[in-house]
C-alpha cells in the first residue's frame, strides 16, 4: 500500500492476500476443487510447479510466483481468482472469518518456526510477540511442543502474552539489559534455541545474534523496507549462529497451519466489518489503533 | 600473535595449533593411545566432554573449551600436551609433516563444507580459492562430488584453483559483474548452492548473498578482527537465503578430514624449516609472500 | 532375569537400571557433580567416550558399553556405582521416586519418537499403549505435538490411553479390521506418520507396516528374546517404508527427557515397596499383575 | 511382462518406461516445452501435483499416478504419451540412446544412494553390483563421493565393478563368510554405512541387516514378486539399523540424476536393436545372456 517494498506492484491494484470464501467457478480442468467447497486465496496466488524450486515444494521461491494483491488483483472484491493448485483447501467446518488471518499470517509464522529446527521442549524467543503475528506465533510454538519467551513492549502485552502460554515475557521498554534478561528466562541461562524476528530491523536482530544460544538460529521474517541485517563475524561464527531468511509457507505447510486451527489450538479476535470501510481500517493501522485482526466482508 | 582477538590468551604463550608427532607420555588413564602412536594437536585442545554441547558432538561450542597456542601451550615447542581425548588419531601411514595444514584448515574447510549442505551434484562457490585455506577446500569439495566455483584475485591464482579441480574461476581483480559472473557460472545461471567465505569481510559477504542460489547458504569462517556481516532483509527473507558461521569441527570430523588426506584425495604443498626460523616465516606471512604452508620442525 | 537375552551377563549379578539417589562418593577427577547431588542411574551405565558412536553422541552404541544390572552391579542395593560421565543429571526439584522410571522407560519411549522423525501436528501409533512404557509414549508424544493413536487390548486400558491424552484408541482384542481401523482413525485416512512398537512381535508388526502412511516410518523398541521383523517387499518399497530400531537414548537424550518430565508434561502412577519385597513384585509382574510402575526402596 | 505384480496393468498394454525422444506434440497449456525439445519417459508417467505426497516432492507416492508401461502405454512404440509436468527435460547435448537407461535404472538407484543418507567419505556396499543396475549403483556412489564395496557372484563382474570404481569387491559363489569379508573391506572393520539392495530376497537381505554398520542403513530396491523382508529385533533394535524402502526418484531427482550423467560420470554400456527385435531382447532377458543394455529404436 506505501509502494516501498522493491518489486513492481500490478496497477491498478485491488488488494488483499488473506481470503477465504467459497468456489463459485472454476476451469475445466480443475478436478480436486467442487462448486461450493471453501478455499483461501493466500499471498501466493500461482506457481509454475514446473521450476527446480517448485520441483522441490519450495513454491514460493518460483521466479514465476503470482502474488495476490500484488501482481494479480487480491481478496479485497467479492469475486477474487487463484490457480486451483494453489488456493487452501478450508474444511467446511472451519469459520470463514475466524481463518482469515490464518492465510497469510499463521502459515508465515509456521514455517518460520518449523525453518528454526528447534525442537519439543526447546526455547524460542518470539520478537513483536504481542502483535498480529506475535500472537500466532505463540500458540503455534506452544503447540509445537516449545517453550516461549516473548518480547515486546508494555505491560498489556505481556500479559496478553503470557496468557497465550509464554513462559516469560521481555519488556524492550522497561528492559535494562535485555540480552542478559532473555538469556536468564531459560533455565541454563545459555539463551532460547531458537529467535523468531517478526519484523527485522537492526538493533533487535543485533540483539537476537546475541541473546540466541550458541548453535542456535535466528529466523528472519517481516520486510521492513531497506532494512539491513548487521552481526559480528567473530560472534557469528565461534558460536556457529544461522540466521536464516523464511518467506511464506508452500501448499504443505498451509495445509498444516490450518489443521493446527482446526484443532483448536490456535486463535485469533478479530472484528468484521464490510469492504466499504476498508480505508477506516487502513487508517486505524496507520494510527497504531488495531489489537487483532479486522476481517472485511467483501458483500458488504 | 597481533593480539587483535576479543579473547583473551594466556601470557606467556607457546603457539602453534596445528601439530603432528608422536606420544611420547600419557596418563594412567588413557587406555586407547600408546607411547609411540602418531597423534595430532588441534586448535581444540580439549572440552568438557559432559556440558550440552558436548553431549551432541559440537564439542568446539564447550564453554570449557582448551585452545591450542591460544589458552594452553601448542605445539610450536618439541614437546607440547593435548587431552587425549581430543588429540587426533593420526595412522602410521600418514607423513606427519605433510598432514600438519589438515589440522587445523584441512577440517575448518572439511567443516563448512559440511555445514552447507550441499549435495554431492550441487555447486559451491569458494572465496578465497587460491589461499591456504581455499586450495584444500577446493580439493575437499570435489572429493565430496560438489563443483567448485573459484573466487580469488590473479591469473596465477585461477590457474592454481583450476588446476585443483574448480569448474570454474572468477577473478575479483578483473571481474567486471562479480556477482553476475558467478550466476553464470552455474548451468541454470542461477548461482551456487552454498558458498564457503574463507575471510569474512563486508562486501564479498554482501555479494555472496546476491549470487548465492536462493534456499542456498553462506558459510562464514575465518575470523577476522572488528568484521561485520551485513545483508539487505528483504532479499535475505524473500529468497530464503542462510547465512552460517561455522567454527572448527569436532572428534569425528577431524577422522573424517584426516580419512579423505590419507585416501590421497587432498594434498598441500608445504616447505620444511626448523622452529628456530619461525620468526623468518612470520614475517614472510606479513609481507603476503608465503604460497601453500611452512611446516616447523620442532627438533631443529 | 530370564536369562533369554543373547548377551552374557555379569555373575553373581545385582539387577536394576532405573535408579533415582544421591551422590555419596566420587572419583578425584570428578568435577562437575558434589556430594548430595541427585543422580540417576542408566541401563548404559558408561561408554568410551572415544569412539566413532561416542564421538557422534551415540554413546548406546558403544562396542564398550557398560549396562546397568546386567554386566555392572545395577540399582537393587543401597550404594551403587556409575560413570560420572554418564549418570543423569537431576535437579533437586525433582521426586526420585517418581522420576525412577523416567530413566529407561521414559528415555527410550522419547527416544523412539525422536528417531521416527514425526513433526508436531502429525499422527503416531502407539502399540501397547496401554502398558508402562506405553502410557509415557502416550505423554511424551502429546507434550511434543503429536496426536496419538493408542493401540492396545482391553476397554480399561482404551480408557486410559484416551485419558492421557490419545486422539483415538483401537481394541486389538475386539477390532474387526485392526489395519482399517487404524488408518480411519487419522484425518485423511492414510494412515499415522509413525508407529512406536513397544514390543515387536511378527504380528503387530508386519500390521504396523501395513497402516503406516506411505513415507512413514515403523519404530521397534523393546526386546523379545528370539523374535523376526518380516514384512512384503513389495509394500515397503513403492510406499517408502523406514524400519528403525530404536534403543536407549544418549546424555542428551536423557536430559531432555526429564525436562520434559520436570515441566509436568509427563508422569508415571507408581508404588513404593522396600527392597525386601523385589521378589514378590517378579512375582506379580510374572502374573501380569502390575498396573503402573513399582518403586524399590533400597534403604528398607 | 511375467504378470506377477500384486498391481494391475492396463490391457491391452504397450510396455517400456525407459524412453528418450523429441517432443513432437504437446497440449496448449504447456509452456515450458517446445516441439523439437529432447524429452524422457519415465516409470511415474504422471501424478496429481496436488495431494500431500505431489506437495511435498513425493510424487511416486501420489495415489492417482500413472505408470509408463503399466497403467498408461509405454515407450515401445514410435509415439507415446507423458504428462508434460513429469517429461525428464533432457538438454539437446546428451545422446538420446546413451541416456535411455538412465530414465529408469539410473534415477532408482541415484534415489537410492540419496536416501541411504551415506555422506561423502563413508562406505556404501551394493549388493548385485555387477548388474544393470548395480553398475550405475557403483559410478553414481563414486561420483558422490563415497566408497563402494560391490557384492556379485563371479570374477568377470568383480573385474567390471573394480573398473567402475568399487573399492573392494566380495564374491557370494567363493565367500566362505560375506558378512565378516564384508565388515573387513571397511578401514576399521564394522561394516559400511549403507547397504544397496538391488534385488531384494531373503537371505541377502538378512546378511545384510548383519554386516552394515550401527545406526547404518539397509535401502531396498527391486521389487521381486513374493517376497520378504525377515530380520532379527533384537539386533535391529540394539544397533539402531534402519531398513528403507526407496522407489523411483522424483522429477527433482530425475534432473540431478541426467546432471551426473552428462557430466560424464555415469555410463552404460548398450546395443541398439530395432523395436521389431524387442521379443528377441526379452528371450535373451529369460536366459541371462545380457550385459549392459539393449536400447530399442522404435523407428525400426
Amino acid at each position: 500500500m506505501m509502494g516501498d517494498w522493491p518489486i513492481p506492484t500490478k496497477l491498478p491494484l485491488v488488494g488483499g492476500h488473506e481470503g477465504a470464501g467459497v468456489v463459485v467457478a472454476k476451469g475445466d480442468l480443475v478436478t480436486d476443487l467442487e462448486i461450493g467447497d471453501h478455499a483461501g486465496i493466500k499471498w501466493l496466488n500461482g506457481s509454475c510447479l514446473a521450476c527446480s524450486f517448485c520441483m522441490q515444494a519450495d513454491e514460493p521461491l518460483c521466479p514465476k510466483a503470482l502474488l495476490s494483491g500484488y501482481t494479480v488483483d487480491g481478496s479485497f472484491q467479492q469475486y477474487a481468482i487463484a490457480k486451483a493448485a494453489h488456493v487452501a483447501r478450508i474444511p467446511k467446518e472451519i469459520d470463514l472469518e475466524a481463518v482469515a488471518p490464518v492465510l497469510c499470517a499463521g502459515i508465515t509464522v509456521y514455517k518460520g518456526l518449523k525453518e528454526s529446527g528447534a525442537r519439543p521442549g526447546q526455547w524460542v524467543a518470539v520478537v513483536g510477540a504481542g502483535g498480529g503475528l506475535g500472537s500466532m506465533a505463540v500458540q503455534y510454538a506452544r503447540a509445537m511442543g516449545l517453550h516461549v519467551i516473548g518480547i515486546d513492549g508494555g505491560e498489556e502485552k505481556g500479559a496478553s502474552v503470557k496468557k497465550l502460554g509464554a513462559s516469560a515475557y521481555v519488556d524492550f521498554m522497561t528492559s535494562k539489559n535485555l540480552v542478559e534478561e532473555v538469556k536468564a528466562a531459560t533455565p541454563d541461562g545459555t539463551g532460547p534455541h531458537a529467535v523468531l524476528l517478526l519484523a527485522v530491523s537492526e538493533k533487535p536482530f543485533q540483539q537476537a545474534t546475541e541473546y540466541v544460544r550458541s548453535r542456535g538460529s535466528v529466523i528472519c521474517i517481516g520486510l521492513p523496507a531497506n532494512a539491513y541485517l548487521k552481526a559480528p563475524v567473530f560472534d557469528t561464527v565461534l558460536r556457529m549462529i544461522t540466521i536464516k531468511g523464511s518467506y511464506v509457507g508452500n501448499r504443505q505447510d498451509t495445509q498444516e497451519a490450518l489443521d493446527f486451527f482446526q484443532r483448536g489450538l490456535v486463535s485469533v479476535p478479530y472484528k468484521t466489518v464490510g469492504l466499504s470501510q476498508l480505508q477506516e481500517v487502513y487508517d486505524m493501522m496507520h494510527e497504531g489503533k488495531i489489537v487483532g485482526r479486522y476481517v472485511v466482508d467483501t458483500s458488504k
